[in-house]
């Protein structure tokens, strides 16, 4: 079911260090800072040769960044982003094997205008797992 | 100066479980685990179009992995690997701009057989990242 791997999000406490650190001390592309205020996320795009690293920030006041950052002070790992054909599809097919989908169960359009759903990380070892249309 | 993203590695605490949920609930290529005493991890690769996911349980008395599992029983995303052309290069350039490396900073042979160094959380952010000569 799932395909490439989309990226893996890194949230960050300071997102310009961070930009700078992939930037000049690990000689990534970086893109500018992106404002998601439908996610709660400002978004730097670290461009690799075959997948991107996300660099996250908390934007606005609901941002579950914001309480990963709460318990991480120095920022970590946030989550994975698989890629699936039919996100419908998968759903039913995670569902029916047990797994459980974050929120309400629907779709929602996520940093790259496509559709996007959460799987509960207890369901898969501690990792939260995104996946998207792609 | 780094290159693909070679692998995320992933800490589980049953292994077995793991690959399972990996191969049929996520219906992706999962291989048979493959023990690696030098590294004190048994590793699950799971095969990705265009990278890897390594699923790790600790091997033997002194693995790393067992100190992250303490702390994340439930597992958890534990690293990222980024290839680079010249290890020891990078080396250089990454103690010039003043990260550090973790261990005694000598590369050694990784889990796909090519030398690797780790370098330390709090220089990129909370998370863990792994360079592997690719």
């Amino acid at each position: 079911m799932i395909g490439k791997l989309n990226h893996v999000a890194i949230a960050v406490p300071d997102l310009e260090a961070a930009a700078k650190t992939y930037r000049e001390t690990l000689g990534a592309k970086v893109s500018a800072p992106q404002p998601i205020p439908a996610h709660g996320v400002t978004v730097v795009f670290v461009e690799l040769a075959n997948t991107k690293v996300e660099l996250l920030h908390p934007l606005g006041d609901k941002s579950t960044i914001q309480g990963f950052l709460d318990k991480n002070p120095s920022g970590g790992i946030h989550h994975i982003c698989y890629e699936v054909k039919d996100i419908l599809a998968a759903r039913e097919q995670l569902k029916a094997a047990g797994a459980r989908v974050l929120g309400d169960g629907e779709p929602k359009i996520g940093a790259h205008g496509n559709p996007v759903l959460f799987l509960h990380p207890k369901d898969f070892f501690g990792a939260l797992v995104e996946l998207e249309q792609a």
